[in-house]
C-alpha cells in the first residue's frame, strides 16, 4: 500500500498477506473489508484468533489439536483402540473423519521428515507415538502420510521403528482416484493402480 | 469443522470463512496455520485488526480512509485542488494514485447506488460532496465509478447534481484495455472503443 494508506490499514494488510495462499491484492481487499465490519464483530475476530492460539493444545495422546487434554477421539470407548492411523497433520484427520468409515485412533505427526527443510524425525511426534505402541494394546499402524516424497520416506521410517516391535505397519492404497478418467491419470498414479490390481 | 475439532478452532475458521473471497476449506487452513504462529505473532495480528478498527476513520474532506482528520492526500498543498476524482472506494484511489499521474484531489463515496441492495443516494458520501464543490475553488469533477450498471447510474445522477452549479463533469474514458487482442474483447467494450474514436 501506498504512502497515502492510513499506517493501522497497512499492518492490517501485511498481517493478512502473511498468511498462506494470501498475496498483497487479496490481503489490501480483506484490510478494507476489516474497515467496514463493526467494531463488535472486529473484536471478536481479534478474540477468536488470541483465543484459538491459548485454548487449543495438543492431545497428550495422538497429538492431534484439542481444547481438553485429551481429544474426544482418544476418549472416546467405542472406538478400536487396538489400530492408529498416522497422519502428517489435524487436517488429515478431519478427511478421514469425513469418510465415517474409519473406526479406530489417529497419530499426528506434525510435519514429514524433510532434511532439506531441516525437518529430522526428532521434531515429529515420532517418540509419543513410539510410546504409546510400547504400552501395549496396538495391533496395526496405518501410515497415511501423503504420496509424496517426504510422505513416504516419513512412513518408511517409522515402518522400520515399528516392526521390530512386532507390530502390523500398512500403507494406504494408491491407485486412481474414484471418478477419474484413465487417459487424465498421470504415469505414476497409473502403475501404481496396476500393480496394485485385484481380482474382481 | 466436524465436531472432534476443537472449539476456538472451528470459530476461528468461521471468522476467516466470513471474510470475502475464503471459502471454507480455505479459513480452515488458515486456522491450523494460526496455531503453528508462536503467541507474540498472533497476539500482533489480533491486536492489528482492532487497531486498524480503532485508529482509521473517514478522511474529512475527501471521506478517503485515513487515521489523522484530514488525509496526506488532502492536506498535500502540491495537488491541484480545483480537480476531483470521484471513485467508489479506498482501493480506487491507491489503484489511481500507482499511475502517479494524476495530480488533483479525490472523492470517496464509499458505495454506488444500488437500489436493488436498498442502496439510495443518502447511504453514499454525496452530500460532503456537494458541500465540497458549494464551497468553490473546483473547476473540473471526473467521475471515475467502474462502467457497470450502478457504476454509471451513479455518475448520471452525481453529474445531475453538478451541473446545475456550473461545474465540468467528465467521465472516464472507456476502450479496449492497453495490451488487450481485439478478438478477445467484448461487443459493449469494442463498440465503446469504435465510438469514442481518437484522430492520430
Amino acid at each position: 500500500m501506498a504512502d497515502h494508506n492510513a499506517l493501522p490499514l497497512v499492518i492490517l494488510a501485511e498481517k493478512f498477506a502473511s498468511l498462506p495462499g494470501i498475496g498483497m491484492k487479496t490481503a489490501q481487499r480483506l484490510a478494507y473489508h476489516v474497515m467496514s465490519m463493526n467494531t463488535n464483530e472486529v473484536e471478536e475476530f481479534s478474540k477468536a484468533l488470541v483465543d484459538a492460539k491459548k485454548n487449543v493444545r495438543c492431545c497428550s495422546v495422538c497429538q492431534n489439536l484439542t481444547e481438553r487434554n485429551i481429544c474426544p477421539i482418544c476418549s472416546d470407548a467405542e472406538r478400536k483402540a487396538n489400530i492408529i492411523c498416522v497422519v502428517e497433520s489435524p487436517k488429515d484427520v478431519t478427511a478421514f473423519e469425513r469418510t465415517k468409515e474409519y473406526g479406530g485412533l489417529y497419530h499426528v505427526l506434525h510435519g514429514l521428515i524433510s532434511p532439506m527443510d531441516n525437518i529430522t524425525p526428532d521434531k515429529l511426534r515420532i517418540r509419543e507415538l513410539l510410546s504409546r505402541v510400547q504400552q501395549g494394546g496396538v495391533d496395526e499402524v496405518i501410515m497415511a502420510t501423503n504420496p509424496t516424497v517426504e510422505g513416504d520416506a516419513t512412513a518408511l521410517y517409522i515402518a522400520g521403528l515399528l516392526k521390530p516391535i512386532g507390530i502390523k505397519v500398512s500403507r494406504l492404497a494408491f491407485g486412481l482416484p474414484v471418478g477419474a478418467m484413465l487417459e487424465y491419470a498421470d504415469e505414476v498414479t497409473l502403475f501404481k493402480a496396476l500393480e496394485n490390481r485385484n481380482i474382481i
